[in-house]
């Protein structure tokens, strides 16, 4: 018995790091994937393959696993306890992004992995059971984590979230033009979310209101997305950036992609997710020689260009 | 008869472009001044020579002035119609920094010229008339311009100033090494100040909060100079940064010399002054091999390191 499914990465537009404090965000799911292959063994093993590290292991020790495929192993762990079910299985992982690059491929190998093995294991689990134990995995392994990724990698499409209190789809039904720019991260996103918590605590009254700031700047670009304003989308990125500037949460290889795309011709640009490296967002009008001069930009200080789209589709099943 | 006066220029350590929103801010006199020398003539000429430019025109004709040496006849016209006297003169200017660079040269040699002028046409002028007439020159040349710059050139040392509520003398008995880095700007103060201006227009709900928050950092800035908490003073000045960067005052050449100088050991870097390029302040620690890695990444990108301390003078008489 052979299964595969998929999840889709994300890019956050407004409101990383805020979210940690209530504040809400928009998410959204990106045409870039993870597939996750699994197949039944006949004994209690669990093989990994990636497209980076392997991994054998056996289903009664995967509580004290420590290795690079935690986020795998942890949604094994999760599901198994949750059902009382376990299965050894051969799995294949494949990502059409960078890992660790604030593109949420952690909480997409979660989802896929819950749904791909909750089909093994013969239980019938439902989609809101996924986002939810997808949600436990980054948290046990992370410590600190919010519902974004994992909302947006079940359901995909674009989502005003704010903890505890709303999920909301933004339906889009226009194109909103990205381009994506990679860079190796310096930091891990639990370093720099933590970073932020420090700086948060002895400073607490400058940083709630930054906060606040990054929770204005949310609802209006979820304003700016539903009248399709693009210039002040753009507008709100830039602002967006500078806030997370403030937080200690960039550093001089993405401002260096951030203004020379703006300076290229986007309507704006910011960094998006954890930061300390990985990635930005440049938003472009809708010209192409605009956009190769933004690639180009881009490029010209060593990062790379991942051509995306926004995405409607969240967990699917693979033929 | 031969007079000559001095008058220093200025860093804002925080609080740029929030003062023009009735936030206080919190500005310092530097050991670089501008020197203007006044020699009575005969006539009703008006010569000037200075480092840049010079101009020969009869003090007939001033109000119709348009020239670059415009704060300096203006400062001589707006003297004239509150005294009601003029006398032809002879004048040199000096100065030991670039200007247009933020550093408030030309309150300076508003100022010094106000000062030099009164003594020529012999009117005994008080120092608070000689700051309020300096600011008057600048609100004319500009069109709009808060008392920061003229208040330090005329008194020096450290001010906490918050418009039309208080200004209150911070005393520093320690010294707090800066380095100044300077590059040539795009944009002049008063086209930086209206962008922000039509910012706050479309966008008032989060600039206003940004500028509170900048309020916020202008306050803790205070106790942390007065606590003599150097790094808590560095932690702010790079808040201080990202929030003038989501206010769109920034640009790649600054955020390059900010962040060159915070990876090579400053305790905090930030823009200063009204942005679109000019100078960057990185505050060091008390050692000379960071300081020279400071100066070296500066000097890496094309900036200019112009070695400045604070100062306690203002104003002052030449021999």
């Amino acid at each position: 018995m052979k299964v595969k499914f998929s999840s889709p990465g994300k890019i956050t537009l407004f409101g990383e790091h805020a979210i940690v404090y209530g504040r809400p965000a928009i998410v959204s799911a990106i045409n870039k994937r993870v597939y996750v292959s699994m197949e039944k063994r006949d004994d209690d093993f669990i093989k990994i393959i990636s497209d980076l590290s392997s991994d054998f292991i056996s289903i009664n020790e995967i509580s004290n696993y420590k290795g690079s495929l935690i986020y795998i192993i942890k949604a094994i762990e999760i599901l198994s306890k949750y059902t009382g079910r376990k299965k050894g299985v051969n799995i294949i992982i494949n990502s059409e992004m960078p890992i660790s690059a604030g593109l949420g491929t952690s909480a997409a190998v979660s989802i896929a992995t819950i749904a791909a093995y909750s089909r093994i294991i013969d239980y019938n689990i439902s989609i809101s059971e996924i986002a939810k134990l997808g949600h436990k995995v980054e948290l046990e392994v992370q410590g600190i984590a919010s519902i974004m990724d994992t909302t947006i990698s079940t359901f995909g499409g674009t989502m005003y979230i704010k903890p505890n209190v709303t999920i909301e789809k933004i339906k889009i039904d226009y194109e909103i033009p990205f381009i994506l720019g990679y860079i190796k991260r310096e930091y891990n996103t639990a370093y720099m979310v933590n970073k932020v918590k420090s700086l948060m605590n002895e400073n607490k009254e400058i940083i709630e209101k930054i906060m606040e700031t990054i929770g204005l700047i949310v609802e209006e670009g979820k304003k700016a997305i539903l009248e399709k304003n693009i210039e002040k989308i753009g507008l709100l990125m830039n602002i967006n950036h500078g806030l997370l500037d403030s937080l200690g949460v960039s550093n001089k290889e993405l401002n260096d992609m951030v203004y020379l795309a703006r300076k290229a011709g986007a309507l704006g640009a910011k960094l998006t997710g954890a930061g300390g490296g990985g990635c930005i967002i440049a938003l472009c009008p809708n010209n192409e020689s605009i956009k190769n001069n933004i690639c180009n930009a881009i490029e010209s200080i060593g990062g790379k260009v991942i051509p995306i789209l926004l995405s409607e589709e969240g967990l699917k099943e693979e033929d």
